[in-house]
């Protein structure tokens, strides 16, 4: 190995390095792995047996992502304890709309070089966020991309494949004009707005402590992403839900309309929930209008469920311990209006 | 729209374009559709019903990887259709060494500016990919990432996830001294070793005509990766093999080891099968010795089948056609000795 590891550390390469990387992963993995895992099994491959799930009719939901443009935060900082944990949340999310909890997840990371100290730092952050999601890390891939990353930065996407009953998805389509939305608080700007977010705050020292926020700028950008299936699984069970939007790119305005049935919008009352003060700052700072701060970011509302008004009372019961308010209500649309309207906004 | 699209532009990110991407992207992943997939109903998720495939016990199996540094020659010629294959390719050879079949894909582009065009083509070529291995595309994530990338480049990567029936997996472990070694050729590098071989070739014209390969440099180096399903699915049908090797990263000596049994080894001959040019050629110019061309490249075999000697000569027969030839056999290993012998390369 020692002529390949020379001659492919002058290329850029340092399998050695990616040894030593694989072997520190090993057991933060193991401990992600819950039952249907085949461990030691899949040399090329990770291995789930879907057998061990006694469903009548499971479909496979699955989600890609990438952190996006917050890992330049994670760089500039040189904290990338967190990053992977975002990154599950995401996707979590995104599958749970459908109704679906999560099986198993693969990330993919590539650096510029190989740094074994970092890339074991970056995949215990998914690992961290698998465990919290009750989702296996049953592969990955860290490869050095020489060339394509500046020195000490990388990119990290990841793949989640969860599980519904057939009969359980939710599409939106039972959405219907009188419906109730339950919002649930988001930590931050999450996973989205990062590449406007930092030409805001452009040259800013990112150790600086912001009174407004309560912690530091760097603290404050590198918040979280919410996993809330702990806050909708309870929802799902009680079969009050009839719609979910999880608030990612596009802010408020552009991802609901992905749930919302023809004729059908929705009107948000921006007063039910606490607008978090990082987008106030941002929107100071980069003056920008608070109707172009909705079509970006998520305004401190991450992840939205639509109920029954008979339903509201009950589902608000479960959902206040998580945080969940009402904050709006679906009604019928005028032809070519729009579909989502945020009353209350800030002036 | 028009006031994100005016901020998010000067962010670097384009919504107007994106949207663009995703519109011209869709009847090309729609073509690769199969039975299970259940289209419309994800909006934030890829959705496949499992029940549809009945089987006993369907286990899961499921890779992610990406392109690798392949892509700096397709930026350098500007051609971006045959990667999304090439990834393809590599993930369904993956997972074919458990014997598993591909059922879905899911790609990540990350782009530094969004070009329609070019991630319309990247896309395109994922989907053709698909479509060739009857995989379905159900989902991506085409992420515009100011600052992380060059313009004009881009990193992809891909989750694939197949099926097994449990009782069928191949995991390497009937592997027995005296099996019989059946090679698959490669049709030139894949997506394995391409550091060192833009390293060997730096400041070489790519549009040069190379006599020795019969093509241009950088015809040779995008050759695609071969999708070995439709040589290996015949051997499986014929319930022949005892173990499998998709020869990627590490080459010919580090990849048969992860499925060989304790105490077993092979000895491969390499006047077997056709070393092809281009190997040589890596061999010259960079001055690398062919003990250690075989711990990089494939050397002209991109895939082994491992099948009892009694078996031999039905499983010959069936993968003649393919390409298939008998190249080595498994052997008992003297304690401390490699696992792997490559006899017959040039001097």
């Amino acid at each position: 190995m020692s002529n390949t590891a020379d001659a492919y550390t002058q290329a850029g390469v340092n399998l050695d390095e990616a040894d030593d990387a694989k072997l520190r992963m090993r057991e933060a993995v193991h401990e992600t792995h819950i039952p249907g895992v085949l461990g030691g099994l899949g040399h090329f491959g990770g291995l789930f047996d879907i057998s061990v799930l006694d469903m009548s009719q499971p479909v496979l939901v699955s989600s890609i992502d990438g952190v996006g443009t917050k890992l330049k935060v994670a760089f500039a900082l040189n904290r990338h304890a967190s990053v992977g944990a975002d990154l599950v949340a995401h996707c979590v999310d995104d599958i749970l709309v459908c109704g679906a909890r999560p099986l198993f997840f693969l990330d993919y990371l590539a650096l510029g070089k190989m740094d074994a100290d970092q890339a074991v730092e970056v995949v215990r952050g998914v690992a961290e966020g698998c465990r919290a999601a009750g989702c296996a890390l049953i592969g990955g891939e860290t490869a050095a991309m020489p060339g394509f990353y500046a020195a000490g930065e990388y990119d990290l996407a990841g793949c989640i494949v969860g599980v519904v009953e057939r009969s359980r998805i939710v599409t939106g389509e039972a959405i219907r004009a009188g419906d109730v939305a339950i919002g649930f608080p988001s930590l931050g700007l999450h996973t989205n707005g990062y590449s406007l977010a930092r030409q805001v705050f452009d040259g800013d020292d990112l150790g600086q402590f912001v009174p407004d926020v309560g912690r530091t700028l760097g603290d404050e950008l590198l918040q979280p992403h919410r996993n809330y299936l702990p806050a909708v699984t309870p929802l799902l069970d009680a079969d009050v839900v009839t719609g979910m939007a999880h608030i990612t790119g596009g802010g408020l305005v552009d991802n609901l309309p992905r749930v919302l049935p023809d004729g059908l919008a929705i009107t948000l009352d921006a007063t039910t929930w606490d607008i978090l003060p990082i987008f106030h700052l941002i929107h100071q700072r980069g003056e920008i209008a608070w109707g172009e701060m909705q079509r970006i970011f998520n305004l401190g509302l991450g992840y939205i469920v639509l109920c029954r008004a008979a339903d509201a009372d009950r589902a608000l019961a479960l959902a206040s311990a998580q945080g969940g308010r009402r904050v709006g209500v679906i009604h019928e649309q005028q032809p070519g209006e729009s579909r989502v309207y945020v009353e209350g906004l800030p002036a």
